[in-house]
């Protein structure tokens, strides 16, 4: 486990802390206030939730006399611990009014504060991790916030922008797309550093791997419409039973945020909704997507351990790439001990593993052995897909 | 039909119109927006609807290149008129951080400055009926925002009052209740006056009553808890199938609002929460209980007729009382012609007509002939009950 | 209340019992089981079901000595009687391969012998009138299960008859159609007479009238086919709120089991497939379509006290007639003492009131003042409508 | 790929066709009907599909001038290939009261004599494979049929059973329970044979393991009592956050078919209720309980490999036991060609593997490397579990 240094993990909680209020200041008051599905929460919410984070787990247990901000709060604010008491309904966040967000914001400040006090005393190596898995996240709802409110624009006839000048790609780039070879034989998995990394990376363990080969870019917004015109959503042989009943009960036809109008196809993006360009790397689309795109290709998807293996070969970090890797527990995994047991671990049933990271990751937050996770009909996150097929 | 008079019109407009802000005045910005059930609009979505009603029916196709204010409004403010266009799903409306609330202020402010330019010129009698009829449209909505907003506060766990003094129920009174005679006989129900009224009032016509009576006072806090004490809520064979299947299905036990502390009985309120007092008439409760708790005693609900009839003796305006009729036509029933068609007749079926006022009505709002209607499931109106019996 | 003569009544219970089986000869041992909605009970039900009626209601409380032929029966067997213990769902009666269909018909056997050793003693008033009820009951269920058994034909892609030559119609009648005028003024409508009625026909009582007129005949396939061609189905403004609805979400295009066919309409029916006889009256149709049929045409539905006072001037008993009624009690209605409280009564919300009776009443079964009620989605009956209109 | 005999195959045919017929023996008529969930299916219907299969995949496309049985069945029989036509609702398969049992037999017979015609001719290697995936497949059904047939008379009060002499478990077995221990490498799984096998066993692939143990006994009935016991189904912590939600959902408390009587425990089982036996290996519990036990223990499920691994020290064959690997294409899995590709590979996402037989799988079906699979919530199969640990 990480030894994090006192000071540096000070100066970082404080850097966090900002970041996230700074990614709201685009926001209304109104803004923060609705949540159009289940999945999505309410900015304000985040904006508590990361907080209660941490008065909850360092400031309670770790403060001598420490002044709970409101007992109602954590009511609010906790979002799926069964360890840490009563909560809202997770589909009920959007009728929130009160705590009004000025007062979250005093929350904050509060909060921020008495950290401010417990730094200035000497941590042990268990307090210095928890505030270090509570910077982590609150990185990761950095990146929720962003997904979650470009579906709240989304859903508002209106399309206003997050920001103007928002931009969801990496520069573009001209290299060839290529396939890259690995041989077959036993690899090493998972994170095996000194740094921070969540419980579901370890511990590092051997892998056998067969021959294969992966892409070096993420498939594009063209290829994608390749597959549209293809008939791609129309031929049941390229899905899952359970995408295929999913396709036609949502009555999906393109990817999520993708619209035509006047004969031209765009998307909605933070920046409102634009021409849809061809070179940019697919975005928004659920592994049952991603998985028929494959089969329509004759290939397949990595698995994360194929894509772990050779992600120091391509370049990756901008959508969270779809893998075939059911999340399950490594080879000798363990739980954190405490109220983040649930951080992780009971979560690892009917979802599948996303590697890398995306546009809206926080710089710095993700890592090789990072396992992202999602149900596969999701696609509100920046997710895309990167092929890979076997060598005979 | 009415012949308003123009200038006692315009006047009641700008009053009513004033009064709708008056009444959102101890809202902050997120207190606009929340929407914790379907049949309950965030307080934003009341203004601007009742906005939205006036520029479409009255100044598109009245005033002379009227400029719309915003195209996309219509989607958003439109109610249930198939006639007008389609239109934001209606629990969806708890979604719209857009447009914001200044906005539709400034929509407000807008409109009615168009309807000063409108009144400046001579308007002809069908133009005047609609404008009447939008301005009775929104004492509707400022009753509902009313109740509307009891429900939001009432799920968030803060307990956060509208106003602290605000009185739900009418000065005490010490008058004995007693039961009215009424003899059997032909009398005339409906609206048969000048001034106006809706569309399902109409025509006035005969009925024929046996002999019955009828309480001169609502039931009360004390007595609704003899029932509940009496085990009412556990015993099948004073309700309804539905409404027992109703019961068990939504774990009912106690009117809406009503819970207990302490081995207290209290309510939220407007106020805030309160201490039950017994000698208050009794609110929130479904047609079911209603009907359950006339059983128990032995006696039944008026029908509407014999509400109307005996109206004169005794005093109304405290709830809307439920009665024992179905949401019908008259005998002769006509709708008004144009889009207005879909204010009333389209929901006569599976309804139950409700008569009287409630403390959240405007005052002059109700008249003896006024239909209020509800399904029988609902309970966020101050709905109240007063008991009827047969005379053999 | 009815004194019904014991020597007759004996023989009318042979009767009806008799006639319930013949009813279910052409069914093979497997038609007996299926139930492929909730509101159709499967065939073996409905012959477990009105003999439980029967045990329970009669032989149990009246029969020194009786000895309960199966004590797991009356779980299976009760349909909805609160008051008589814990039963079944409603929804998986179709899942009750036991008891045996045999087992059934012994069951039948046996509780009949019981009976004759029952009418051999002498009866009180109260035992009478229990067993009329059974009688009565019973009747309703030959005619309810004529019309499960259509629905379970008809979702069967082999579209197999009942009966070959079940005649669903009344022979064609060449009558020229009318409408008949009544006048104005205080009728009485309700049960008056010495023979058995139900406790929801009475009492009879009086009730003012406006002038109208209504039709001589019931509204025939070759009239609906108009409405259909004339956009009928795909026009709000004749639908109630609820209506339109249902229609969009069911996609409902036409009467139940009307169907296309190379260019031609057909309807199933206990035949087995027949061409649509434009001069046939209509059937299976929900409240929902024949008031925006009525809304058409620019008539109404009848209320039932128009029907009941009209009756005697045409021919009924092909159709149950929707009518504006909602089904609600008369006044000074009284429920049945006992455990037959349950009857009719808890059912008065949110149903309309049908009259008349239908191709697949029992004969002798209805009367003039006799009230049936359905939610008004309902079709599976056979229900049509009959017009009427406002005299001015 | 395998090379049956065409011989041997026939004589296999005529085997596990005359099996079928044999297990429903002891059914009635009408227990070959219900289907009181969705997952659950009708006797009948199995009956039917099995014989569809071989129509359909082998005579149709390989027999001169076959005259297809009845131009409607295969709407019926079709159980889930969207490449072979539509079909009716799986949950509606309950209500085929058409076609009747006796033609279903019927067809049955029809078919067999065209097999028996055909296997007089000369086939060619893909006809034989086909035949054979179609005897595997009857086998699945077989067992499907059982468990199926447990269900359909478990929710029946009157827990009549099949067989009064079905044995539900292996005899008992007096081995002491101990941990085998396996040693870290590279290992070979899936199927390398030259018999049949189904796709999704191949390719044989190599595979890196940890070292650790495997229990040579599964848990018992006792076991699990004391799970129950000690508050395994009130515990969250030993939950994944979707199993703890099914379970308060669900109201679940012990395996499927437990049930208390008298301070005692009993199980529904083929041959009825029968006392609860601690020593018997413990049956019909969800993926979810089977990981929540190994978390209380403090141990965890082994992987798919783990189990076939070391599948050979230990008996199988009793109940069909949940590993901890997803169902998920092995390395370079390929689909068979043609409609048959429909069998595995699409449901290949959020269900988990099992391994092993079960007491209702017939004599010689499964191997080694057979792979079954459900969604984590079901229970209706004869599933158990076997627990591993790591060896540091």
């Amino acid at each position: 486990m990480s030894q994090p240094n006192q000071q540096q993990l000070a100066q970082k909680y404080f850097h966090t802390r900002a970041q996230t209020v700074e990614l709201m200041k685009p926001l209304s008051t109104e803004d923060h206030l609705a949540q159009p599905s289940e999945e999505v929460s309410p900015p304000k919410w985040h904006l508590g939730h990361t907080t209660w984070f941490f008065e909850t787990l360092v400031l309670l247990p770790g403060l001598t006399n420490y002044q709970q901000f409101d007992a109602q709060f954590p009511f609010y604010f906790n979002s799926y611990y069964e360890g840490l008491g009563e909560r809202i309904d997770r589909h009920s966040r959007g009728t929130l009014i009160r705590p009004a967000l000025e007062k979250i914001y005093t929350y904050r400040t509060y909060v921020d504060a008495q950290m401010e006090k417990l730094f200035a005393t000497d941590l042990n190596p268990k307090q210095l991790q928890t505030i270090e898995l509570g910077i982590n996240h609150e990185e990761q709802h950095q990146e929720l916030f962003l997904t979650d409110f470009k579906k709240i624009l989304a859903v508002q006839p209106f399309q206003a922008p997050y920001k103007a000048d928002f931009q969801e790609s990496f520069p573009s780039n001209s290299e060839v797309p290529k396939f890259i070879e690995i041989s077959e034989g036993i690899y090493r998995i998972g994170y095996a550093g000194k740094e921070f990394c969540f419980d579901n990376e370890q511990p590092a363990h051997k892998v056998y791997l067969q021959p294969y080969s992966i892409a070096s870019k993420l498939v594009t917004n063209a290829e994608w419409l390749e597959f549209i015109e293809a008939g791609g959503y129309q031929e049941f042989s390229f899905w899952h039973a359970e995408g295929w009943d999913w396709l036609k009960r949502e009555q999906i036809k393109a990817p999520l945020y993708w619209f035509q109008k006047n004969g031209e196809w765009y998307r909605f993006s933070l920046a409102g909704p634009v021409l849809l360009n061809g070179s940019e790397s697919l975005s928004h689309i659920s592994y049952y997507e991603a998985y028929a795109y494959a089969e329509w290709k004759g290939l397949r998807l990595p698995t994360e351990a194929e894509w772990e293996v050779a992600q120091e070969q391509f370049k990756w970090g901008e959508r969270w790439e779809w893998t075939n890797s059911a999340y399950l527990a490594y080879p000798g995994f363990k739980t954190i001990e405490g109220p983040a047991k649930e951080y992780n671990g009971k979560f690892m049933i009917n979802q599948m593993v996303l590697r890398g990271a995306s546009i809206a990751s926080p710089s710095g937050h993700s890592r090789p052995s990072y396992r992202n996770f999602f149900h596969p009909h999701f696609r509100w996150q920046f997710t895309g897909l990167r092929l890979a097929k076997n060598i005979d």
